[in-house]
């Protein structure tokens, strides 16, 4: 993952942000803010932040500019199809304050794909890229993404953004990755709330979550315990474990169910 | 839906803040910004803007402040049950400069649900609410949301959150509702780009999404046009289906499939 060594030390961030009136609207639901969450939290990247804007430039600037200027990286998705609605890499430029024109390379990926005749105006809006980026491969449909500073600028279809998500990883350097340990309980989580809190009280080091569930087969509580430090995890888990189990409860340390 | 008259002529604006490390981590994908916008499309509320932020005051308080200030209504999910990871109360509180305590009536709900000797200090945290807040109903579990000025706090599970948004719906006014009009055309993305940027041209008062499709059966494209008037979107999507057929394509008027 990238760079080596250092991961241990440092502490890297990022934000997500989602460009495209479809999600406002409610027409499409967003499904790459968790694809991205998912995928940064295996490369220790803590994702401190995610926004949704509209296909708004002056919308799109400032929150281009407020979260690279925050986190070690931006990711953004949507908005760089061939149709007058697609506007964040005109906005990634003037966010930059930078040019932006049909770039030679981009439109060599686009004639991968299409034959000169099919090289529309539109299809040709694809090579525009904001000039000092870097392409970023796009092995489903061609038409690139690219990266300007720390900003990752990628599709917005989710088998496509996924495909470039993993086309521009290794120009990550990843940081401290999280151990987890889940403990699953039959607990209310009305009944765990002062041991949990007992037990974080004692273990500073160790971020502890707490997710109650509703299933057919009844309702109890997932314990999450997170540290970059595995044993220091495991500890947390164990005193949640002691603690429910005192209280005449079950509790499971190993894969936890999903919440809702 | 709410105030009667005066819907037609005025924009009603909204925001949604998610509240949860579990969504920042990857954990468990977010379902409510979905459910919340198309809720609110429905009732002519534009959600300008969502963010996902985690259990983390400070960056709670930010982020209430910045959007309660700039749009009509804001909506959050998460953070409001038992455990030490739920802070959204106290950061609500926070954010207004308000000060908080256990609520009587929202203590009464909860005994609707438990026992008192149930009511542990960790169920009563869920009775602590901001002074000057209304109490937002829960069916489902009792355990209250509440609104402050323009601020409307739910649950997070999105069980629970719909319940709550159902609830508070009332109190909300409505706006001018946009009516879509939708096209399903066998049209690449990328030949539509021209044609829908011509129409756009000569229709401004309708806003006009492209969004393309992958499907075992084929591909194609997905034309939405909204507009507060039926008539103007109606005839701008009349002016898509010429303008494709007229290329060859197959153009249809009516529901359109989910796009990626």
């Amino acid at each position: 993952m990238g760079e080596a060594g250092g991961a241990e030390d440092r502490i890297v961030t990022a934000a997500v942000l989602v460009i495209g009136d479809e999600i406002l609207s409610g027409r499409t639901p967003d499904r790459n803010i968790a694809h991205i969450a998912a995928h940064l939290d295996r490369m220790g990247i803590r994702l401190m932040e995610a926004r949704v804007v509209p296909d708004n430039q002056a919308e799109i600037v400032a929150s281009l500019n407020a979260l690279r200027d925050r986190y070690t990286y931006l990711f953004t998705t949507g908005g760089i199809g061939p149709t007058h609605d697609d506007i964040t890499a005109d906005a990634v430029a003037a966010a930059f304050g930078v040019d932006i024109s049909e770039n030679e390379k981009a439109l060599g990926r686009l004639r991968q794909r299409h034959a000169e005749a099919d090289l529309t105006p539109g299809r040709r809006r694809m090579a525009r890229i904001p000039h000092g980026a870097s392409l970023i491969d796009n092995p489903v449909s061609q038409a690139p993404g690219f990266q300007l500073g720390n900003v990752f600028v990628m599709a917005g279809v989710p088998a496509i953004m996924a495909a470039m998500l993993d086309a521009l990883s290794p120009r990550l350097k990843g940081g401290k990755v999280l151990k987890i340990v889940n403990i699953t309980s039959d607990i209310r989580e009305g009944d765990a709330a002062e041991p949990l809190a007992a037990v974080q009280a004692a273990h500073g080091d160790v971020s502890i979550g707490s997710y109650p569930f509703f299933r057919q087969g009844g309702f109890g509580t997932v314990i999450v315990c997170r540290s970059t430090s595995l044993k220091d995890a495991a500890a947390a888990a164990d005193a949640v474990v002691a603690a429910f189990k005192g209280m005449g409860a079950r509790a499971d340390i190993g894969p936890a169910p999903e919440t809702d």
